[in-house]
């Protein structure tokens, strides 16, 4: 166990011994900043650069433990190139692991390699043997046990400068190195100044394919409301095909004031449907069911019986209101209040969504408003579910995901985010290094080979990797690119191979993308 | 002058309405662990990636401040392209100069864009006028004078709503973006995390010339130990060549134990002069001069007589001494002791360097060994020398370097350390940054066409020349490279230009380099 003492390089009391320095590890997201992201039984490779002045030989370990482990596991840095050094361990657990580097003078491995040359160029080591002997004592003193007497013996036979051959056989010996290597001295071991995060996830978050399907679609009956009943006759259509996550857009009552009518008839009838993002009605809000899909009973048991057949239900957050929505009424401090007393709805000026209330996460009570989202994602992973697909996290400040998916996360290590951010990218970036599991892509937009080489490069090739899991959409209610519109059955499916084979996550909107719906 | 509420990360009491995050700055040197370097009059352009969540205009500024400044100044950052923003400021005084980033959501912007697209599509803006309205009184509060005076004048004028068409036109002109600017609302301004450092030189950091020459050859007849006024002699020669700084090998009185002779031949006679990097001898250590070569009177007349040829002298600093040097009899504890009793010389196993005993920085004394290195920089400093060449930096601990350049550079900030480091590429980046001002390089050996361009694409495009200052040395008195010794005129004179293109520092041991000396 490597006890170094602490440094203190802030009150100036740096003990000068301390020779080895610790720079350039990979992977270090934003200086230490964001956690990397990996699953269940993949492995961490850790490289640094380590070096001493001078030219002793120098050793050093890459130091991991899961968060509810109090010590640290070592692994021996092995030698790359060039002043760098790599090291790698498995994460076994969900959860967060830490990691971290020390590194050392190792004397006594200088020793021996200077002592190689010394006996080939056959110089007199009558001193040299006493300095490994002073090294290997002090050894012993660190050891106990067998590794103690053992020490005390060989250093015991340099002292006597008996049988002169063996001694020097046994000192450049394996056996005294890892001996040595065994009981090091660390009184002046460098610790690198920062323990880094990795978010262990389970397996899914690494792999899977989702479907995307509206649950008021899944009758069979054309015209009829979907209910959660119908979409257990789906399910084994879906996972016939080999889906691992059934997604469904909001499942909540859905406001009437202002509701839009089919296809983006920005007037719709009061027996339209309505838009399930348009989220709250008098049956209520964000943890309630729109009563024509069923009761939580049987979504409880939607989700059992998808279970059954490998399926996950994924849900939707959508953190919007309705007019109609109960927080307009008993929250109004979680809106912006216009002059004239009304509250304002989302605007893209000069556009107007009046059947949207954006939450205002600027208001004085932005704390009470935190805790209550949260609570609705903890009262659907009571129901069962421990996927959700974020709605335009894009659109609510940064601290807030950190904050809402580090404290679920704790509690439920499980549970996973898709981020529904179709946005710049360093805000995409940004939002998966916060900590969203998974992230919709450009995919659907890159379709030329140099766009497609050029794109997936960044995602695979640097250090975006550590941080973000791309998942590939090749269409969603809102999205059904111009060459998904005109080229037909051979562009359905060779996009569909692009997107299974260049990332590890991909998602269809069904049944429009396995029907090969062309019309916009 | 921004004045953010303290983010208190750390406790998780962070305001959830600090929306808009700052990463990505460049320069930041390994975290902002060390210091970038400029001279004065040079500018410092930052660079940072800004944003927040949603649709909201922003603003920012980067602030900087020289060390024995209270006050920040601000410069507003403008916007580059992709998130990226930009502002530079330029360094005036010798010393350390500290910048950070600070950046604020802009609602007053934001407002008057939206404006902009309501008035083209010709909406009512009753209302948004009076939202606008609330946001320039708010502003009026934190103004005063005739800035607080005008803001409420336009608030009440559009309050009443007389006058439509000019009250439209007052609040979306620049003189009205200008005041809200001046009184932006800081409450919720995100600052950077850390406060990133400069170190800014004297110009002669930046660009030099610099001739090596032993004092000891300097006599003009053949023979005859050279003094510090033969040297005097010599300064038109070389200032009439156009170099800036005289770089002399140690001055010191050399030791006699060992003694070293002529072209490397490892036994010298007790005639012999001796290698003048084997320091100390009866006559004293690295404080002493040599007594050939003149007194200290002579050495500080020399001194001022360079400055009028417009020459500086610079001063090895060879950390390492000669068995007669009376460090070795007054702290034998400064040095490894060996169990015959004898002090450990310097090797290269199986060669030995007997007259070298290597300083022990992890001696139990190391503090008191540091302070009195320190005093020997003082001491030279005292006499008037202002930059040291320092022999082999990379054989001693990088903290010693860091904590004596730190501390000499506070008290005497036009004070210039070149490392003369030929080691590994990461050791050399280290030194660099960790406060050596100009830097050796592998440019002797760099001679292809490639090789030159890799090399120098890797100095003056990468993080590297934040820190790092090439100082391209032709040859010294142990590297004469095979193209010298085999090219002659052409070669002297081609590679000449290219160091003086190629960088702002070049170097030549003389007068064999101008006489194109190229016996090895």
């Amino acid at each position: 166990m490597i006890k170094a003492r602490p440094s203190r390089e802030g009150s100036g009391l740096v003990d000068g011994r301390r020779r080895v320095v610790i720079e350039g590890v990979r992977p270090e997201i934003d200086g230490g900043r964001f956690p990397i992201k990996r699953v269940v039984g993949q492995s961490v490779a850790v490289e640094a650069d380590v070096f001493t002045d001078g030219h002793d030989e120098i050793a050093g370990v890459i130091r991991y433990r899961h968060e509810q482990e109090q010590d640290w596991t070592d692994v021996a840095l092995t030698f790359v190139e060039n002043d760098r050094w790599r090291a790698s361990f498995e994460v076994r657990e969900q959860g967060l692991y830490y990691y971290t580097i020390a590194a050392w003078i190792d004397h006594f491995r200088s020793w021996q390699r200077d002592m190689r040359k010394r006996v080939a160029a056959a110089q007199d080591v009558t001193v040299d043997l006493l300095i490994g002997r002073d090294l290997i004592k002090a050894a012993a003193l660190r050891a106990d046990g067998a590794d103690a007497e053992r020490l005390n013996a060989i250093a015991t036979a340099m002292e006597h400068g008996e049988e002169r051959a063996l001694t020097l056989k046994t000192v450049l010996e394996q056996e005294l190195t890892d001996l040595m290597a065994r009981h090091a001295d660390h009184s002046w071991t460098t610790l690198y100044d920062k323990e880094l995060a990795v978010i262990v996830d389970r397996v899914r978050a690494g792999f899977g394919a989702w479907y995307e399907a509206f649950p008021r679609s899944c009758a069979m009956a054309l015209g009829r409301h979907g209910t959660f009943q119908d979409c257990e006759a789906r399910l084994p259509y879906i996972a016939g095909m080999g889906f691992n996550v059934l997604y469904f857009p909001p499942i909540h009552p859905i406001g009437r004031t202002f509701r839009k009518g089919k296809n983006n008839d920005p007037v719709g009838s009061p027996d339209s449907v309505g838009s399930p993002w348009a989220i709250g009605a008098a049956e209520g809000g964000h943890k309630a069911i729109h009563p024509d899909l069923g009761t939580p009973e049987d979504f409880r048991r939607l989700i059992g019986k998808a279970r059954e057949q490998g399926l996950e239900i994924a849900l939707d957050l959508a953190f919007q209101c309705s007019p109609d929505h109960p927080y307009v009424k008993h929250h109004p401090e979680w809106f912006v209040q216009r002059p004239d007393g009304t509250i304002q709805y989302a605007e893209n000026p000069p556009k107007k969504y009046q059947d949207i209330y954006p939450l205002n996460f600027e208001s004085d009570q932005w704390a009470a408003l935190w805790r209550e989202l949260k609570e609705v994602v903890v009262h659907w992973i009571d129901q069962g579910v421990r996927i959700f697909r974020v709605d335009n996290p894009h659109t609510k400040p940064f601290a807030f995901w950190q904050r809402l998916i580090g404290e679920v996360k704790r509690d439920h290590p499980d549970v996973l985010f898709l981020a529904e951010a179709f946005t710049r990218p360093k805000v995409m970036y940004r939002l998966a290094k916060l900590g969203f599991t998974q992230s919709y892509t450009y995919f659907a937009w890159r379709q030329t080979k140099l766009e497609l080489t050029q794109y997936f490069t960044e995602l695979t090739k640097t250090d975006v990797r550590e941080y973000f899991r791309p998942n590939l959409w090749h269409n969603t209610p809102d999205i059904l690119t111009e060459q998904l519109q005109l080229g037909g059955r051979p562009v359905f499916m060779s996009r569909f191979i692009l997107g299974a084979t260049l990332g590890a996550n991909y998602g269809i909107y069904g049944p429009a993308f396995e029907l090969m719906e062309s019309r916009p």
